[in-house]
C-alpha cells in the first residue's frame, strides 16, 4: 500500500539533478558550496552536499548542527548566539567537529568565548562577521563595524577569526535586477576586507548565501563560499521567481482529496499544518502551493487540516478520494512539519522508501 | 537553568480559567462540551476537558485519536475519511473506544462501513453527517442532502447515524453581528433536524464548533454539544476578535532577543517555524504576534528561524540576550512546532515542568 497522505515525496533524481548543476556553476567560478541544509534538516542529503566542492555544511539552530556532525565535520551555524544554554551546546560540539559561528554582536562572541574557556579541553570556536549588506536582518551596519567586531574576535580567547558572513536575502529578480544590487555588495564587502587587511586580519572565509542569487554569487568578489539551501528542493517560490522549472521541484507533497461537497471546491487534506501559510511571492491570489496534476487550480484558503482548493478554472475536476501532488509555495518550514519523508529512487527502486527527518523540530 | 528558548511556556491556572470560564456557559444553557484537541494535542489537557460537562473529545486526524483514545473512550473526528488508510485506523481504534465521525460524501460512509466490516469484530462507527452552514468548507449543502446522507448511512453496515455536524467558521464579531449570522444558521439546522425526524431519523448529536462562537452557541437551538479548541490557551487573534484579552492567553513563546545590529531593531529567535506565517485577523500591519513586555513593538518580517522586531515606537528597547513572551495570530500550529511544552502550575511548582505535546505531527 502506499504511505498514507499528506506525505512529502521526495524525487532523488531531481534533487541530485539541482545539485549537481549547482555544483557545475561553482566549478566554473572557483567558488565552494557550504550548502544550508535547514531546507531538509535529512543527514542522508546532508552528506550529497558535504561531497564534491563542498567546505561543509551550514546550519541555523544548534540541534541541527548536532544531527549534521554525524555527516560532516566543519559545520557552519549560520545564527547569532548570545545565550549560556545555546553556547554550552556549541562548546561542546566544538569538542568533536571544526564549529564557526555568524556573529554580529560582542556579546555573541563573549558568550561564545566563555562556554569554550569552561571546558575541561577548551576548544577553539570559529567566528564569521555578520555584516548586512541590505537585507537589513541581522549583521553589523559598517564595514568600520565590522573591523571591530574583528578586532574583538583577535583579542579574545578560545575565539579564532575566521572571515565574513553576508546574507544577500534581498537580492532577486533577473541578471540584470541583481547585477544591480550585487554591485552594491560587493563594494561594501571590498571595504569590509579591504579594511581588514589594513589592520592585519585575514577574512579567509567569505560566506554568502541564499538560493535566488545563487548563480551570481561571483558578482560579489570576494565571496568564497555560497549557503543555498533550498536549491536542492525547490519550490514554488523559486519557480515563480524563475529561478527554475516545475520540473526543478524535487519535494511534492502527496494529498488526498477528502471533499468536493462545495460547488466550485475541492479539499485536501493538507491545510497549514502541511503547507504552512508562507505566502506566494505573486500575492495571495497565487494561494498556497500548485497541484502538478490541475495547473489550472487555486489552493485558496487553508485551515490547520483542510485546503480548499478552487477548481472553477479547471476543465476536469479532482475526483473525491484521488491523489494529487503539491508543490508548496516555500518548502523548507513544510519539511520541518513531517517526521519523515518517502524518498523516491527510481534508478534503484520503484517504490519510495521512508528516511527519517533527522533534525526535524530542532528549535534551539 | 530555565529551559532553553523558543520554548512555550502554559499557564495552567490561565488555561485551566479559559475552561472553568467556558463550563459555566455551557451549564447555564444546558450544553454539552467536545474540546478539539488540536489546539495543544496534550494528554493532560484532554483529560482536563474530558471531565465535567464533557461528553467526548474532538480530533481532526486519525493520529489524534490515537493519542486522545487513551484519556477518553468518546472521540469525535472532525474530518471526512474518504481513504482505506485512515479508515483502517478508524476501525481499529473503533474496536477499542466509541468513534465518531463527520462526513459529507457517500464515498466516506461506505468506505468507513468496508473498514469496520473487514475486521474481526467488525465494530460500529458513528455518523455525524457535516452540513455546510456558511464557512465553505466542507459538508453537504442543502438539508436535502444531508437527509439524503442520513438515510444513507441508515441503510448502511457497520456505521450508526449520531446526527448532524456543523462548523460555523464565519461566524465572527460581536453578539449582534453573530446573531444575525446565527439566525440563518438556526433556520437551516432547524430545516435539517425538522426533515429527518419527518423521515424516522433521529439527530441525537447536533455539534458545532469555533472559538470565536462558543458563547453564542445557543444561538443554534438544536445543538447538543460544541467543539472550541483555541479557547484553551487563547491567542492574539481571539484577543483582536474581541472573545478575551491578554491575561486570558495561556500560552507564550519564550524567546531570546538574539541580534540588535540593526538600527530600530531587534531580532528574536523566534521565526516561522516557531510562530508561523499565519497573518492577523488586523492585516499585516498587526505582524507575527504580540511582545507581552513591549506592546508597541512589532513583530514585522520572519524568516525562518528570526523574528525582526520592529522597535521604533518602543519607550525601552529590549536588550541583546533579554527574553520576552510573545502571543503569536494562532497558536494551533505553534503548538503543533513543539516537541513539548514547559507547564507553569504555581499552585504546584514554581518552576515549569516539560511536558510532551503527546499528538504533534500526526499528519494522517
Amino acid at each position: 500500500m502506499p504511505p498514507p497522505t499528506p506525505h512529502l515525496l521526495i524525487d532523488a533524481e531531481i534533487a541530485e539533478r539541482n545539485h549537481q548543476r549547482l555544483l557545475d556553476y561553482l566549478r566554473e567560478h572557483g567558488l565552494c558550496l557550504r550548502a544550508h541544509t535547514k531546507t531538509h534538516k535529512i543527514k542522508k542529503l546532508g552528506e550529497l552536499q558535504a561531497g564534491p566542492m563542498s567546505v561543509g555544511l551550514t546550519v541555523a539552530k544548534v540541534g541541527e548542527a548536532d544531527v549534521m556532525a554525524t555527516v560532516c565535520d566543519d559545520l557552519l551555524l549560520a545564527y547569532p548566539i548570545v545565550d549560556n544554554a545555546r553556547a554550552e551546546r556549541v562548546a561542546a560540539l566544538a569538542n568533536q567537529v571544526n564549529i564557526r559561528v555568524a556573529v554580529d554582536s560582542k556579546l555573541a562572541i563573549q558568550t561564545l568565548s566563555d562556554a569554550a574557556g569552561a571546558r575541561a579541553v577548551p576548544p577553539e570556536i570559529g567566528i564569521l562577521v555578520d555584516m548586512d549588506v541590505g537585507y537589513g536582518r541581522t549583521g553589523v551596519q559598517t564595514p568600520a563595524d565590522s573591523l571591530e567586531l574583528a578586532q574583538f574576535v583577535d583579542a579574545t580567547q578560545h575565539v579564532r577569526l575566521d572571515g565574513l558572513f553576508i546574507y544577500p536575502g534581498h537580492v532577486r529578480g533577473t541578471l540584470d535586477e541583481q547585477t544591480t544590487t550585487l554591485t552594491v555588495v560587493d563594494a561594501k564587502v571590498q571595504q569590509a576586507t579591504g579594511l581588514w587587511l589594513e589592520h592585519g586580519l585575514e577574512p579567509a572565509i567569505v560566506s554568502s548565501g541564499s538560493t535566488p542569487s545563487a548563480y551570481h554569487s561571483h558578482l560579489v568578489r570576494a565571496v568564497t563560499e555560497i549557503r543555498p539551501g533550498t536549491y536542492i528542493y525547490n519550490d514554488m517560490n523559486t519557480v515563480r521567481g524563475g529561478y527554475c522549472t516545475i520540473g526543478d521541484c524535487a519535494a511534492r507533497l502527496v494529498c488526498t482529496v477528502v471533499s468536493n461537497a462545495v460547488p466550485g471546491q475541492v479539499v485536501i487534506d493538507a491545510g497549514s499544518k502541511t503547507l504552512t501559510m508562507d505566502p506566494s511571492i505573486d500575492g495571495p491570489n497565487a494561494g498556497f502551493g500548485a497541484i502538478v496534476e490541475y495547473p489550472e487550480a487555486r489552493i485558496a484558503r487553508l485551515s490547520e487540516e483542510h485546503g480548499q482548493v478552487d477548481i472553477t478554472n479547471c476543465p476536469n475536476a479532482p475526483q473525491l478520494g484521488e491523489r494529487v501532488h503539491v508543490i508548496p509555495n516555500h518548502i523548507c518550514p513544510c519539511s520541518n512539519l513531517q517526521n519523515e519523508v518517502w524518498w523516491l529512487d527510481r534508478t534503484v527502486n520503484d517504490e519510495p522508501q521512508r528516511i527519517p527527518v533527522d533534525a526535524r523540530g530542532a528549535l534551539v
